[in-house]
């Protein structure tokens, strides 16, 4: 792209970036964390003890915000799958946290559980258009103490990308450290490519920082962890219930969570991330799926290149509950605009029903709009020889291309070529059973999660990390029990009708 | 929006123009059409009698290209629904002339008839997203020598809107002429607000324009009537498989059907519209919901805005069959991002399966998707009020907003409230039947189609009309025969449980 698209002006820019800094020295943040007040005071904010307000001198900011790096990396477990923003950009992660799964075998929705997230992993090594691993749901069957391990561990065992997540307290940090190190074979290894990337919400809006995620932010910048936050106001709930005033909002915050983390330790790589909605107000209603999600997105986008950060955001969410036109016009669009906003980081896949359950064919199909995206991004690859005056010369009027070699050369990459988008005349897609996109999804989650995973650890580490933490989840990837309960369309009319083809 | 994105710097802008001048002066048009070819001779061009083919000197291109206005205006039969581009936009048009209609009772594939183009037009009245109607199908049931009429009399009965499609020859067109002075009282009443707009497609990629098509532009130019053309380059068969090939080759036929159309009438208005596609060449298959698309709509558009002329084109299509996910990020990605490229106008209410068949409960989805784009055209509405400093003051850290006047003044109109996307929390929505949205879409579209539309014409102009044609289609919108049998889920399930909430 050689522009992103822009709703704000350079000067509304600045009179957002000023409005910040307004809010910031006048209204102040809330800031639970007694530690954070601390440090925040040691270098130069105002705190009342009694409110626990902390007002931020303009220069203060000011100075913490020069020091942000233009750069993210994120380091995998397998070096070939690094990814550095904006360099290796767009990159996209599966959406996280989800409460619940949409079973695979049964299409019920119910709680998710470590092997899920086994298998979760497993298919995002089966999805190029995946970049990251953001743990896509909890697990109800983690042992007591073992909240995220029951997590990180699965997701790390069967996935090779960046695998990224946010931990409780400070004591599972250090547990899921531990976990790294023993994958690693040591602490320095791990330290040297630390291919786990933690999140964080020590911003709560309007205005506040809270207790443990605070913690959990000065944990990471002073060790110099990968991490970043994510800010997420909701307008007209926890922000004003207009773009311009949450933009102006959310903006002091993530500015207000920047400074925390360079004054933890200068230079701590940032990402400008933040899941920006505006509430239904005929009933409260979260909608992420909604197209001001993705305006505000592009705001932010605006702001982040303002402050020469890495921007991203939650994106391609929606509140439908199946994977119906809702689910992809509502996944689709956002990012689509979002993209050409000049967004770097979209976490977007699998999530359903307002991040609440995670579907694999929907995240086989966020795959597909992932790699539509990352198509846009190449853009036109202009030059002398893709204009190709020569060829439309050599054609003429009224000629042909398709037996050109010209054409012929660039036959498998000119275009993005969907696996998942039907493109078949009707009566061929009746013929091969009438399915539906997820219904194809389905079928390729099934060919990948009944393929082995090489990226799945050695039995060694496995030993170590077993030996290490005791009672821990088992963390495969299985096919499911009754798997074949799901017999897709296709399998079901060829069996009926003896085919064997 | 401030600023729309750019996949080109403004010198590969001058690039594809000046390519386009190089195509038409060095490799020039096959022009079928012998009256267009003397007029093209008369005005400068160079015409090979013997090959058919016309050079454009670029003297004569950029003399022409200079008389374009910058606007275009579409009619409507209610002048409340006039609507001018680039200042009322974006606007959006149903897509056009599939042959086909997803029965609304049976969900099944069949020809399309006149009675589905009036209870599309009547559709259309209900969806305040679609500017324009298109007419959305041919009619099967045509009588001899009334093609067009059959299908433009049930759109213009039906909608008082813009109504615009093409007619297959200067006959047919006398004839639409003809209806449109009965509808308007008399002919001077028509052509003082011609509320019928007309399409052709004059050009055949690859350079090349067609008799017929032609003869239709030379038609409409010469009687001032409102009337644009569509391109619509293939890449890999009928233009080079490049998006730059494709962009320039596009550009060079969309350039000389402008300098053809203001030869015949100097400052007639005109949309930049193409409908450009890549083909997927595994198959060759016809792909108008790839993300190709919308990139070239992008390159297209900034093209146009070079020339300061609106653009539109064909978008939001789908390969799809069914209103799947697929449908959905099919028909969103592509507007979405066209959008944040600065397209003006959209046709793409409607259809499925590349442009085959009419689904009326997918227009109503589009309708939706279309009112998401109005909404972020809109932008920030950036302002000091709405930039809310004292409210965010007064709400305070961890405060509240839901209670502000500043939120209660806004509910309405600062987000776009769906009809269509489902919002439920999960138990609801599997109380109300577990819908689909094109469940929910189809209920829509029985709650329009079964209530009065006032946009009919009156008795009186009805009977003008069909003393004039013998055999006219009846024109009117009835709900179909059966219409029972699309019982939703949430009725069936109502009767079922013998509710009578």
């Amino acid at each position: 792209m050689h522009a992103p698209a822009t709703f704000l002006t350079a000067e509304q820019v600045r009179r957002i970036h000023e409005a910040a800094l307004e809010i910031l020295e006048q209204v102040g943040l809330l800031v639970r964390n007694p530690k954070a007040r601390s440090r925040l005071a040691a270098h130069g904010c105002r705190v009342d003890s009694e409110t626990l307000i902390v007002k931020f001198p303009r220069a203060v900011v000011e100075e913490y915000l020069k020091v942000i790096p233009p750069k993210f990396k994120f380091y995998a477990r397998d070096p070939q799958f690094d990814r550095t923003l904006p360099d290796d950009g767009p990159l996209v992660a599966t959406a996280s946290s989800a409460p619940n799964m949409v079973d695979p075998v049964t299409g019920q929705e119910r709680r998710a559980r470590s092997d899920d997230i086994a298998r979760a992993a497993h298919l995002v090594m089966g999805l190029p258009g995946i970049d990251v691993f953001s743990v896509s749901t909890l697990a109800d069957d983690a042992p007591p103490g073992q909240f995220s391990l029951s997590r990180f561990y699965p997701a790390l065992k069967n996935c090779s990308k960046p695998v990224r997540t946010s931990v409780i307290n400070p004591g599972e940090g250090e547990q899921i450290l531990k976990l790294g190190a023993l994958i690693a074979g040591s602490e320095a290894a791990y330290l040297e490519r630390p291919f786990i990337t933690f999140g964080h919400c020590a911003i709560v809006p309007p205005l506040t920082m809270d207790f443990d995620s605070t913690e959990m932010l000065m944990f990471f910048a002073e060790r110099g962890l990968p991490h970043y936050g994510t800010v997420v106001p909701n307008a007209g709930l926890t922000s004003p219930l207009t773009l311009t005033g949450t933009l102006a909002q959310g903006n002091a915050e993530v500015l207000a969570q920047s400074v925390l983390t360079q004054m933890s330790r200068p230079g701590t790589p940032m990402i400008y991330l933040t899941l920006p909605t505006m509430g239904d107000m005929r009933t409260g209603a979260y909608s992420p799926g909604a197209i001001e999600t993705a305006m505000l997105l592009i705001g932010f986008a605006q702001m982040a290149r303002y402050y020469n950060v890495p921007c991203g955001g939650y994106v391609g969410l929606t509140n439908s509950k199946i994977s119906d036109a809702q689910a992809g016009y509502e996944k689709g669009m956002s990012p689509a605009a979002a993209l050409m906003g000049g967004l770097n980081y979209f976490v977007m896949g699998g999530l359903m029903d307002a991040l609440m359950s995670l579907d694999y064919g929907q995240l086989v199909i966020d795959n597909e709009i992932a790699l539509m995206l990352k198509r846009a991004a190449r853009g036109f690859e202009f030059s002398e020889q893709n204009l190709a005056l020569d060829l439309i010369a050599e054609a003429g009027p009224g000629g042909m291309f398709i037996d050109k070699t010209h054409t012929l050369e660039r036959m498998k990459e000119a275009a993005f070529l969907p696996d998942i988008a039907d493109r078949d005349p009707r009566a061929k897609w009746e013929e091969k059973g009438r399915l539906t996109s997820h219904d194809r999804a389905m079928l390729r989650v099934r060919d990948i999660l009944t393929r082995d995973n090489p990226a799945v650890f050695s039995p060694e580490v496995d030993a170590r990390v077993r030996a290490e933490f005791a009672g821990l989840v088992a963390g495969d990837s299985v096919p499911p029990e009754g798997w074949q309960k799901v017999e897709p369309a296709r399998e079901r009319r060829r069996r009926r009708e003896g085919s064997t083809s």
